[in-house]
């Protein structure tokens, strides 16, 4: 089995994706977001590129949810802070979410045999998921503003970690992956401080967003596994 | 002092490049060679990107060497070995150089205000001839194929250490950056395996040149610093 990670969105070709497993990370924040959304009973989450789609998307009884430059948009329910979906507002509810670069990773890889969403929440569930459907992986960070962002490669490498372990030893990662997982391995003890230190986190921080970050820096707090079905995200 | 890594050729913007002190890395093997070439007395390396203008550039005294797909190019003097040039051939002597992904990283890198080659050989000098200028810094990795290769990620993050040090702490690495410092900090006791084991590692063994593999994967052996004037490189 060969797992392939690819640094950002714009590095991706969706010809590349078919018929494999893609794991889509966008660990700050908008698969944690969704993690944690269907975590606490949201029925679907429907992720869209532009504000104007998920208004065209919004059915009776659905949320908004979404950001854009790390802020909520105006007239929707709720932002892109993980926090904000883990209430009883979600539960039975679909969530049409659209977020700067979480959203699109998610666009691009519709072409894919089954699309996953991964962050350091789920991490080994996501990891277990992926290597029983037996196919080819790819492993794409959504990155920032077409850029790879740490806190996304770092979850790469944790997921090859654990695919690794599955896979007892025959598994193959490209170049890029293999140096995720080093970096994984070099951090691993200090993951909230990597998160808080990096590009995103201090974007974050200085948004007054601190919170959403230390959330998002814990590993496997939820079994959950978010699967593309029928132009949504819903429970494996 | 700013410190961006860019994962590969393609993902470089000769703007990006304007005003700022690059160093292009191609550990297996050009700018391996390049320094060794140099380091046994030859006089400059002319890169090009293509065979013809190899050819056009040779004037009377040159060496020719190259390689494409890994291999010595027919008619040229030498191919991409660096052991090929740590030879009294090359004493005094022009090479004119053109490899399938290094030269193009060199090509490429040529608005920039001072460019220098490094490699794991020469690693802590090029850091400190880098810091001694004084501008941002960008280190460019040439990769294979336009993808990232491990080899010059890790050279890459080195690097990065090596100008941490010397910036005491005040230097900001982009994300990309601190992965490979990540990477490198996880590897360092095995460099030599790391080098084997990766894709391009394992390609050269594969057509025989293991024993390049080994003499590309030493750190430091080397002060010398290649430095671009004159459409070639010479010592600094």
């Amino acid at each position: 089995m060969l797992v392939d990670v690819i640094p950002c969105v714009n590095e991706a070709r969706s010809d590349d994706l078919i018929q494999k497993t893609v794991i889509v990370i966008d660990v700050l924040r908008a698969t944690s977001t969704i993690v944690t959304a269907l975590e606490h009973g949201c029925a679907a989450v429907v992720p869209t590129e532009t504000v104007n789609q998920a208004k065209q998307c919004q059915q009776e009884g659905d949320l908004l949810g979404g950001e854009r430059f790390c802020k909520k948009i105006a007239g929707f329910d709720f932002g892109n802070s993980p926090a904000e979906y883990s209430t009883p507002a979600v539960a039975g509810k679909r969530v049409v979410l659209t977020t700067t670069n979480g959203t699109r990773a998610i666009q691009k890889s519709q072409r894919a045999g089954r699309m996953l969403a991964g962050c350091l929440l789920n991490a080994e569930a996501c990891a277990e998921a992926a290597y029983s459907f037996g196919r080819d992986i790819v492993i794409l960070c959504a990155g920032t503003q077409d850029e790879f962002c740490l806190e996304d490669g770092l979850c790469a490498g944790l997921l090859v970690r654990y695919l690794q372990q599955l896979g007892d030893g025959r598994l193959q990662a490209n170049d890029f992956g293999s140096a995720m997982l080093h970096a994984f391995d070099a951090v691993q003890g200090g993951l909230e401080e990597a998160l808080l230190s990096c590009a995103s986190g201090r974007r974050l921080v200085k948004l007054g967003h601190e919170d959403d970050v230390r959330f998002c820096a814990r590993t496997n707090v939820y079994r959950l596994v978010p699967v593309w079905k029928d132009q949504s995200l819903v429970r494996f």
